[in-house]
C-alpha cells in the first residue's frame, strides 16, 4: 500500500515512526506543515520537517520530542553572551541542518529539495515533502496583537489568548511538487494526530489540497489529538476553540469532514461514533497515545487496518 | 600614549595582546584587516577581526592561533553529514559570531557596529575596528584562476604559485567611521607582524588610509613579520615575491617606507639598517618571535619605546 501522511511535529513524528515500520520505505510520502516556520537568527527553521525526519532518522530526540538525540547547545551558549534572543532552542548539531538549508534557500533552491537533501543524508528513504515552497505562516492574534507561531508557541509557551488565527500568504501558496501527486495516487492517506488548526490546518490552507483530499481514491484516516475533552499535548484544545469548534474528537470530525472516512478515537470517545458518522466519518476506537515504540507501530497497523 | 595597531591575523594577535597589556584599555585602538574576510556556508566570517576581539578577550586558542579555546566542531561534522564544504573550521561557540554578524548585516548593521558589540561583549575594552565596512576582497591569480584568499590559504594550505594579488573593491572603499581619526590622533600606530600582502596590503588599499598615516603626527612603528629571509609563519614569503619584494626585513621596509618610521627587526637582520636608513626606516634590532606572553608584552614595550 502507498501511504501519504499528513504531519505536524511531535505527535505526527511517533505515527511516522510506526507507519515507516509497516510501509516499504518508496511506498511513504510525509506532506509536512511549514505554516510554522520562522526566521531564527536569520536562519530558516522549519520544526516540523525536522522533526519528521529527524523521528524517520531515527535521530530524534524522544524525551523533549524535538531536535537530535546527544545535542549540545554552545552556539545558542554563545548567542545569549552577544545578547540574541534565545528562546527557540538551537543546538549545535540542529544547526547544521538550518545553516544548510538557509544557504540553499538562498542559493534558489526551492524547500522541497533541499528537505530531500537532508532526509536523504540523514539516511532517509521515506519522501518528506513541505507541502509547500511558498512562504505561509501561521499568525495568531491575541489581545496585545499579531505573533508569529514559534512566538506564540515557543516564546510564550502558549500562555495567551489567541482570538484569531490566519494563515499568511495561503491566497498564493502552491503546493510544493509532489505533494498533490502524492495524495492523488496514495491508498491510504494518514492524517497524523497533530493540531487540526496550527498543524494540519496551514497543510490544508494551501490551494489545491483539500481539492486532492476530496477527489482522490484514498482512503483518508485521521488520529484524532484530542481525548475526551482535552488534547492530548500542546494548545490544540484553545486553538481548536478560536475557531468555533468543539473540544473533542467531534471538533477533530468537523474540521475533517468534508474528505474524511475514518477517525480513529480513544476507546472512551466511541460514544461519538453516532454523530461521526453523521458527518459521514467512521469513528474506530484504538490506543492513540502512542507511549511507547511498541504502541507507535500497533496504531499505524490500526490506521491501514482501518483503511483497507 | 594612544596608540592604534593595524592588525592581520595570527601575529598580529600576540602583539596585541602585548599591547593590551602595555596601554591603557580606553588608548588603544585595532584596525583590522577585512581582506579575508570570506561567506562560509552563507554565514559572513572575519577571521582577522575575530582573532583580534578572541585574543584581545583572552578566548583565543593558543595553539591553533585561530577560532575559540575549548571549541567543539558538532556543527561542522553535521554539514560534512549534509555534504557541504568543511575546509573552513568552524567551530559551535565560534558559530555564533559569525550568524550573530551576519543576521546583524542583513538587518543593515554596518560592520564597524556589530563587530564593536562582539567585542563589548566578551568584555574587550580597547576598540577594534574593520580598515572599512565597504566589501574588499583579497584575491589571487594562480595559474588555474582566481581565488578568494581563504580559499588560497585554508582550503589550498598557500599550495599553489600566486601570480598576482588583487584587492577587489579597494577603488570604491571608504575607512569605516573612526579609523582615519585614530590614526590621525594616535600617538604611536604599530603595524603588526602580520603578511605586507594579504594582512597589511588590503588595509593600505583602502584610499584614505595611506594618506592618514602619511600625514598624522604619530610615530608608525612596524615589526618584521621577516626573518632572514623566510617568514615567521604564513605564506609572507611567496606573496611578497609575486609583488617583486625581497623576502626579508628590506622587502618589509619598502612596502611601508613612504610612512614608516621605524622597523623593529630581528637582531640577525641588524645589518640591513644602512639600507634600510636609504629608505628612511630605522632599524631597531628586537625579539620579535613572540614565544610567549612575557615576549609578547616585552616586545610590545619595544614598540612603545622605539616610538618614543
Amino acid at each position: 500500500v502507498r501511504v501519504t501522511a499528513i504531519a505536524g511535529g511531535t505527535g505526527a513524528a511517533k505515527l511516522l515512526r510506526g507507519l515507516a515500520a509497516c510501509v516499504a520505505p518508496g511506498d511513504l510520502t510525509v506532506v509536512g506543515n511549514t505554516g510554522d516556520d520562522a526566521e531564527i537568527w536569520g536562519l530558516h527553521v522549519s520544526p516540523d520537517l525536522d522533526t519528521a525526519v529527524y523521528a524517520l532518522a531515527g535521530r530524534l530526540d524522544a524525551r523533549r520530542g524535538w531536535g537530535l538525540r546527544d545535542e549540545t547547545f554552545r552556539c545558542l551558549d554563545g548567542m545569549a553572551e552577544y545578547g540574541a534572543e534565545t528562546w527557540f532552542n538551537l543546538g549545535d548539531r540542529d544547526l547544521a541542518t538550518h545553516v544548510f538549508r538557509t544557504a540553499a534557500l538562498r542559493a534558489g533552491q526551492p524547500l522541497s529539495t533541499v528537505t530531500q537533501v537532508i532526509a536523504r543524508r540523514l539516511g532517509v528513504e521515506a519522501r518528506v515533502l513541505p507541502m509547500s515552497d511558498d512562504r505561509l505562516r501561521t499568525r495568531l492574534r491575541t489581545p496585545d496583537g499579531w505573533l508569529d507561531f514559534q512566538e506564540y508557541f515557543v516564546r510564550d509557551k502558549t500562555q495567551v489568548h489567541v482570538l484569531e488565527v490566519w494563515y499568511d500568504g495561503a491566497g498564493v501558496a502552491r503546493p510544493a511538487p509532489g505533494v498533490v501527486e502524492a495524495i492523488a495516487d496514495a491508498d491510504v492517506v494518514a492524517v497524523c494526530p497533530s493540531n487540526p488548526v496550527t498543524s494540519v490546518g496551514p497543510v490544508l490552507a494551501v490551494p489545491g489540497i483539500v481539492d486532492a483530499l476530496t477527489a482522490g481514491r484514498a482512503r483518508v484516516v485521521a488520529v484524532s489529538p484530542i481525548v475526551g475533552e482535552a488534547a492530548v499535548s500542546g494548545p490544540a484544545g484553545e486553538l481548536m476553540r478560536s475557531r468555533g469548534l468543539p473540544v473533542s474528537p467531534l471538533g477533530v470530525a468537523r474540521a475533517y469532514a468534508p474528505w474524511l472516512d475514518v477517525l480513529l478515537v480513544d476507546a472512551g470517545d466511541h460514544g461519538l461514533a453516532r454523530e461521526l458518522a453523521r458527518l459521514g466519518v467512521t469513528a474506530v476506537p484504538a490506543d492513540i497515545l502512542m507511549t511507547d515504540r511498541e504502541r507507535e507501530v500497533a496504531l499505524a497497523r490500526r490506521v491501514l487496518e482501518a483503511a483497507a
